[in-house]
């Protein structure tokens, strides 16, 4: 059977690299947008179609940032619930960053919320501190529906040095987050899919300038995809990303802000931010994800 | 300014130790509830609503497992929204068990989404993997309203050794879970409340048998208020919580399932079973809390 990262793979391989983050908070949407709209997260999910109809095309897959939308209620978690069916009706995948991570009956219960019924996603993001039984029922309920899940390796925040990167005990220059991938690769090798990477991958953040270790990780874990946050408005670079992509494929390159809030960081005059619409800040986050796509496509061709 | 911390304190000086997990899937819900209700989101709801009022004088708070709601949809989290609420409306204090770790914006989001608004709790417990700065914004949204979380140290599951317990190098026999504890107590120091307890406590497993181990972390940390989870069902004493307590208090244990399925996990007949419904179940949930608190207070008296 194909597992969802096998179509993440090939929709890289078609598409690029590009990971559109739908982290969405009104002060993104227009404000000619908002004045029309009954509440906040109707007007959230207007301008989440608007975005994926400009961009579907041009990206790999789209990331839904859970918080977003949990901070508008109910009714939030209703456009959350919307925009990943709205994703889907277009062919694209979809990933859930909801970083949860438990245990047991427990996990398992996120499992069935996430990988089916109004939540459903093609992929999720886990927290794996609790420990590799966190992550087990995930890869149970997984199995029969091909679904994935990124687990948080190490990630490219200043705070990444209080805990990932402990160095461990009695090994030759191990660390908390290494301790991590090996414990992911060894469960990639349970779970292949057709293009060699494991049915679940790992999140690496793509801080710049730290080229011998982002070679060292891509090259410590071959079997595991990637989801690269860090891009853009965080500091992270084309060159930096391409340094943990492999052949040209095994990650996705995820950006937020600087593509679906371009229109507002762009150059154009007060007047026009003021009086535009959905349909513009759209046309300029596909400018946004066409750019770095290139980008990240020069870099690793260079 | 008084803090939920504070608060905590007085309940379990006024009520006892234990906190009641509403971890509620529909199995545990009579049947001759779950006939007459529209969907399981209410029926669980109706029976939550029924243990609340049948618990809450003798509970010292109630701690929420946001998994079994997120598991029904939209309308499971809206009878988790309506659960916090019923709890407040008691006067009790409630735990969100989130589990949430994220950093910057998308931390102050989560902040938002579960200190107000359909969400509102007067305590999160949180996931450091991703270091301090996932928690720090928690702290800056607390400050102003007293709100409380707890952050995962050391739990009592298997996996707890994959990550949590893996040793430092270059320091004394300490664990990755000691590096997260101190930072903790660093923060606790820094807001602490009327009764010498940090604002911010930490979750530590009550595994059973263990002495050395919860006395020791017990002794590190006098600062820190404890949610001790592992109680009945995971194998976890009183003994065992007692150890992990300070002065009779300074910690709330959780049991879930062995206080809220009590009727079912109880010795009557199938079919007294068959024909109950929230009114027993409510008050064997309140006989399981009882004798609960009983055992845990005789545990520390002696």
């Amino acid at each position: 059977m194909k597992y969802n990262i096998d179509k993440l793979f090939e929709s890289v391989k078609e598409k690029g690299h590009v990971c559109v983050g739908l982290d969405t908070c009104i002060d993104y949407v227009p404000q000619t947008q908002r004045r029309f709209k009954g509440n906040e997260a109707d007007a959230v999910l207007s301008f989440n179609k608007a975005v994926i109809d400009a961009v579907f095309d041009s990206a790999a897959c789209f990331k839904v940032q859970i918080a977003y939308y949990e901070q508008m209620g109910t009714a939030g978690l209703n456009a959350y619930s919307e925009t990943l069916k709205y994703i889907k009706s277009k062919g694209c995948l979809s990933i859930a960053d909801i970083k949860r991570g438990d245990i047991a009956d427990t996990a398992l219960r996120y499992a069935k919320a996430h990988f089916s019924g109004d939540f459903e996603a093609d992929f999720v993001t886990l927290n794996p501190y609790m420990g590799m039984d966190s992550v087990q029922p995930w890869v149970n309920e997984a199995v029969s529906s091909g679904k994935g899940a990124f687990v948080l390796m190490k990630t490219s925040n200043p705070g990444m040095n209080d805990f990932e990167c402990l160095e461990i005990k009695d090994r030759n220059n191990e660390f908390v987050y290494d301790e991590v991938g090996k414990k992911m690769s060894s469960l990639a090798r349970q779970y292949k899919g057709n293009y060699d990477y494991g049915m679940f991958g790992i999140v690496v953040g793509c801080p710049p300038s730290q080229e011998n270790e982002a070679v060292k990780i891509r090259n410590n874990y071959p079997d595991l995809f990637f989801l690269i946050p860090g891009y853009g408005t965080q500091g992270g670079a084309a060159k930096d990303a391409a340094f943990l992509l492999r052949e040209g494929n095994g990650g996705v390159v995820n950006a937020s802000r600087s593509i679906i809030n371009a229109w507002q960081l762009s150059n154009y005059s007060e007047d026009i931010k003021k009086n535009a619409d959905n349909s513009f800040a759209a046309s300029e986050a596909r400018k946004a994800v066409i750019k770095m796509r290139d980008d990240i496509l020069l870099a690793i061709s260079t």
